[in-house]
This record gives C-alpha cells, structure tokens and sequence, in this order.
C-alpha cells in the first residue's frame, strides 16, 4: 500500500514535517510495511521554502540586504536543483524586523527584496518563485525596484528617496539600468490576497493601518501608489493595478506583475506544482493530509481544501487528521473520506498545542486500525 | 454486516441509550444496510435498572416505603417478564434523599429497601437483582431485616430502635417472622466495591465519614455492626463479615449474604449476564462500545473494559468511541481495535458536556468511514 502523508503546518504548533513524522509514525505501529511518501506542504507562506528544501533538496544562501529601514541585515533565500530561486520577502522587508515603534509604511522600503532577487539572478536562476506576506512596506515595489537598477526621479530630476510616500514627487522613470536578467527569467509570486492596488480594497486600505499608518497616511499612500500606476502607465508598462493581488505585500504584487512579467497563482498552487504533488497523489492508493484548525472555510481554501481537490480528481481515497474541526462531517463536505480531530481530553489551549505530536500520532494509529479492521471485515 | 453498539452512559452529560442512538446515526451514514443492535449498558449503579428496561422489557412498579428518617416516599424498581425484580437500593435509602443536615448514618434505616423486596416477593419473583451504591445508611441491613420480618431485641428483651447505632443493644434476634420466600428466592447483588464489613477498611470507616458520621461515631458504628457480625454468628447464621463486598451499601452486603443467600458480582458481570451481553457478541461481527472518560483504569475495569475481555474472547473486533482518552493508545493495551476520543474542537467542558451526542455521532462518523476505506483498500 502507498500511503502519502502531505499536511500543511500545525499553526503554532508543529512544521508540516514533523506533522508527516507524527502520522507516519502512527500509521507504521499498524501498518509496517506500507510504502510511505513524506511530502510536507505549505500555503506560500512563511516556511514555504523550508518546506520546498526539505521535497526537493537544493542549498540555502545567506545575502547581507537591507532591512525596511535600510539597516543592514542578512537574509537567505533557497536555491532548488533547477535553477530555480525560492525567496519569502519577509526575509527582508518583513514586519517582524521591525519594534512597534518602528513600524511606518511611509519610508519602510522593499529594497532588501531587490537586493535577494539580484542575487539570485547572479546565480544564474531561469525561475525565481516569490512568497509574498508578512510585508512591512507600502511601496509597490519602488525599493525593489531601485535595487534592481531603475531610477525614479521627482519634477527636478532628483533621485526618490525611500517608501511609499516618495511616489507621490515620482515624475519619470528610468529601466536603463534595469538588472538585464530579469526580463530572461520567469517569476512566478504565491500569493493568497486578491486586493488590487489602490482603492477601498487596495493595498493602503487594508494593510497600511497594521503596518503603523495612521488614516491620513493611509490616504496619502493610497494617493501615492496611484500616481505611480499612473506614471508607469505614461511609460508604457503594463496597467495591472486592478489585477487581483496587485495590492498583496504593500503593491509588491502590482511591481512584479508590471516590471517582472510575474504570474500570481495561490501559495497552495505554486507549492503543489514545485513539489509535483498531483504525480504523487496518482502514484499513491492513500492520502492523508491536516490542518490545524479545519472549518468550512479552511476545507475550500487551504492546503487540506487543495489536495483534497486533487485527489478526488484521480479517486484517490484522501483523509484529514487536524488539531480540532469545527462543525464538519466527511459526509457533508464529500471533500475528504475522513475529517479527524486528534484533541485527546479537555485540556488548555496550551497543553494541546504542545500535545500535538502525540494526538496526532495516536490519531493516526486509531485510523489505520480502522482501515485494517476495514479489510478484514470485508 | 452485524453490529452491536453496546456502550456505558457518558457521566454527566448523556444517558447509555443516547450514546447508542448517536454511533448508530453516525455509522448508518456511512453503513445504511448494516444490522444494528442497541444494548445500552450499565455498571450496577445508578441508572442500571432503565438499561435493563429498555434491553429486557418489563414494568416500573411505584411503591410507598419509608427514607432512611422513616418518612413515606414513593419508590420504584423493575419487574422484568421472567419474574426478575431489579431493586436499586438508593430508591429507598439513598444519600439523595437527605438534605446535608439530616445525614446520620446512626440513625438512617435500610427500611425502605426491605419494604421493596417484601413487595418484590409479593409479586411472586423468583430472583431479586439487587444494585448497591449510594446509600445513606450504616445499619448493616437492620432496617431491610426488620421490614422483611426479623426482629431484633436488647438486653431487656425490647425491640431495637432504627439505624446502626442501634445495634450496639443487640442481645437477640429472632426469625420466625422473616417473609417465607426469602429463602425460596434467588438473590444476586451488582456491587463493585470489596469492603469487609468492620476494621479500617469497613463500612464505618470508609463510607460513614460522607454519610455525615464524625470519627466518634465512626468508632462506635464499626464496634456496633461488629457486635452484630458477633452476634448473628452465635445465631448460626454465616460468618460472611470478612467477604468482599460485606461493607457495601453500610453493610447492606453482609446482611444480604447472611440473611438472602445473595451472590456478589460486579455490577457489569450482572447486568452482562442479565443482559445476554456474551450471546449477542457471539452473535456480532463487529463490536461499539464506550464510556465518557478511558484512562488506564477504567480500560481494566468497568463497562468498555468488561466487553473489551467478551470480545476478544470470541475475537470480535471491538472499538471504543469516548468523551476523552488519557493516554492510550490501542496498540498499547490490546483491549480494543480502536480507541477514539470524540471532543472536535478547543471548548470547555460544560460545552463538550453538551455537544456530546453530536461529537460521538461525528466520531462514528468517521470510524465508519474509515473502515469503509479499508473495506476498499483490501
């Protein structure tokens, strides 16, 4: 029997892999001798390229970039086999390099970003896939930008300075300089949001407030990221404010769309083609996945939600071990052949967090004792 | 496929025949044409004589007796169709039926519980089932006795007064008047606990303190019910006082001994062997059981443990669906298939209390449909 354990990470518990050890683990004291494929997945996300590195091997690089405040830091990206580039922009302008005081998406630059893409591409990388989230800059990707070798210049011809509330001066713009690998390789961004760039839903709106903007800055940004649509617009680059996702990361979605000829596909979808989890669903006779929390909504969307598609698509029997489920019976959903909750007794929110490798590892054992009491009930 | 659901109520929050009723809707989810049989269990304690009821058929009878302060009250009990009466002493004498202020185990009669064998044995019954546990008195029986015919004399040849203080007097007793069926009646008694009658770890000693006994009395009821043990022997009647179970119910055991003839059993063995329990495993292919808490020493004792033994007697898979599980794993104990909690989410406990029957249906749910998984795995 092939068994193959693909869950996304336990929330503030457990990695996804150590969730794949917890159910192989369980299923083993059952079944000994089944074939097991480990395949831990994520959302796009952050661990997303632990993730990738552990499926798909390949090396970490360490790279001195600037943090969202220009400070120097050192952030590491993966490099895949294929020459493929695995970079989180939280690794460089994320929110959690910066104190609660330092927070202000009006300077907060994503230069750092730059800096990992530019390295990449010195390594000479044919694909570079981008996580975005966790961002703590505003800037549609000016910083980024910048490190890539464009130039952005005020009405006198002055150089912008740093962050979102620069593009407001942004009279021209000029790709002269631009890194000349960057319109040779394919950048492909995961990413969950679908906010455009500027408006009620975009970027500013809804992000710029736990960034540290206060309302009058939120306007003023919002403001800013339309001027700058609308100048590149002038300069003939593509006009993807509207796209969905656009506005993800502070409109780092709207740059790479518009400068990098970037393709936006869901976390899930980009973690699953990367990892060819549709070729290992095909060659398995058992899929187990799980979530820490699975509700009706998470069953749609994330990873649980996303494999289960995939492997209803082929018949190929899929069940879910979770932290806890709201509300769900596999025989509502038709999603999944079994939801399980692994919460053993009633206990703390802490202690079944730090229970969780034992609760899903006795799960499991209880599954598969089922589905081998199962075969011989026949 | 025949399946037999034969689970203990869930302690404070559903009764035996609701759990069954939760794991057959789960299970006819997933197994529609399956052949259900429901067989509530119950473990000889409160709530065994309405397991009975539903499993055997029969009729309540009200009847008016006296409390433990020799108050009329209405009680009831079970005659089940082959002249079977099923008595739960806490009906006539039981610690619910005082207020805290009026417990007092040197006075508190067994009256009552005499006043409903004596009708029991008016309705012609060839056997009395009798459950002990949670009784208000320390009398030894004196109270059943004295209702059932016997009479009991001090020194100066008067009658005893009511209650185990009482029986410090004794100089006599007599039993022309003892009711001529008792002898020609089958007496068995579900009682769990192994108490010997007197010592440190009789009657007095073990149960008087929570009947409201301060330590003087409980020093001079273990020396008044040993002065009776002492007495009754000088009467020829059997010296039963060392035997397990003598000190149940404030000696409700010795004197049922002594004076019925009465087998002590556990109470699942008696209400198994009541309940044709071995007959309908033999008779299933697959085995539900459960209780509201599995921990190591519940899974040795009481009803999940009882038919976990039966089953694998006859090797009958058998499962355990639970409110929670501490600990234990199946391929740990080798007592069941599977052992699975059925708490789904994070909750207190007042709320896993009250989504009890949901959750264990959702479990079987799931259980179902993973042996169904295996069924097709094969």
């Amino acid at each position: 029997m092939k068994i193959l354990i693909a869950p996304d990470s336990f929330k503030e518990s457990l990695e996804a892999l150590d969730v794949c050890h917890a159910i192989q683990s369980g299923f083993s004291q059952v079944f000994p001798n089944a074939d097991y494929t480990l395949l831990p997945m994520a959302d796009g996300g952050e661990g997303t390229s632990a993730v990738l590195s552990y499926v798909l091997g390949g090396r970490w690089k360490e790279v001195s970039v600037h943090d969202p405040l220009m400070r120097p830091i050192t952030a590491k990206y993966l490099l895949l086999p294929d020459a493929t580039a695995v970079i989180e922009i939280a690794q460089a302008c994320g929110l959690h390099l910066l104190t609660e005081a330092e927070r202000n998406p009006v300077v907060a630059s994503s230069y750092g970003v730059g800096e990992l893409i530019a390295d990449a591409l010195g390594e000479g990388v044919k694909r570079i896939i981008i996580g975005l989230g966790g961002s703590a800059t505003n800037d549609a990707g000016l910083g980024m930008l910048m490190a890539l070798g464009m130039t952005f210049h005020d009405v006198n011809d002055s150089l912008l300075t740093h962050g979102g509330g620069a593009l407001a001066s942004l009279h021209r713009l000029d790709s002269t300089n631009l890194h000349t690998k960057v319109r040779e390789t394919v950048f492909e961004v995961a990413c969950d949001v679908t906010n455009p760039l500027c408006g009620l839903l975009g970027a500013s709106a809804v992000f710029g407030p736990q960034k540290g903007a206060c309302p009058q800055q939120v306007a003023d940004l919002d403001k800013a990221l339309s001027h700058f649509a609308a100048t590149c617009a002038q300069h003939g680059y593509p006009e993807c404010q509207e796209v969905a996702g656009a506005g993800a990361a502070g409109g780092l979605g709207y740059a790479l769309m518009s400068f990098c000829n970037a393709q936006l596909k869901s976390g899930f979808d980009t973690v699953a083609e990367v990892a060819s989890l549709s070729e290992h669903i095909a060659d398995a006779d058992l899929v187990i996945t799980g979530e820490g929390k699975l509700d009706v909504q998470t069953a749609m969307g994330k990873v649980a939600g996303g494999i289960s598609q995939l492997a209803k698509a082929t018949h190929t029997p899929v069940i879910a071990i979770c932290g806890s489920v709201d509300g769900l019976k596999p025989t509502q959903t038709n999603q999944f052949d079994v939801i399980m909750p692994s919460i053993q007794k009633i206990d703390s929110i802490d202690n079944v967090l730090r229970t969780a490798y034992h609760n899903i590892e006795t799960t499991a054992v209880n599954i598969a004792a089922s589905i081998k009491l199962g075969q011989n009930l026949k």
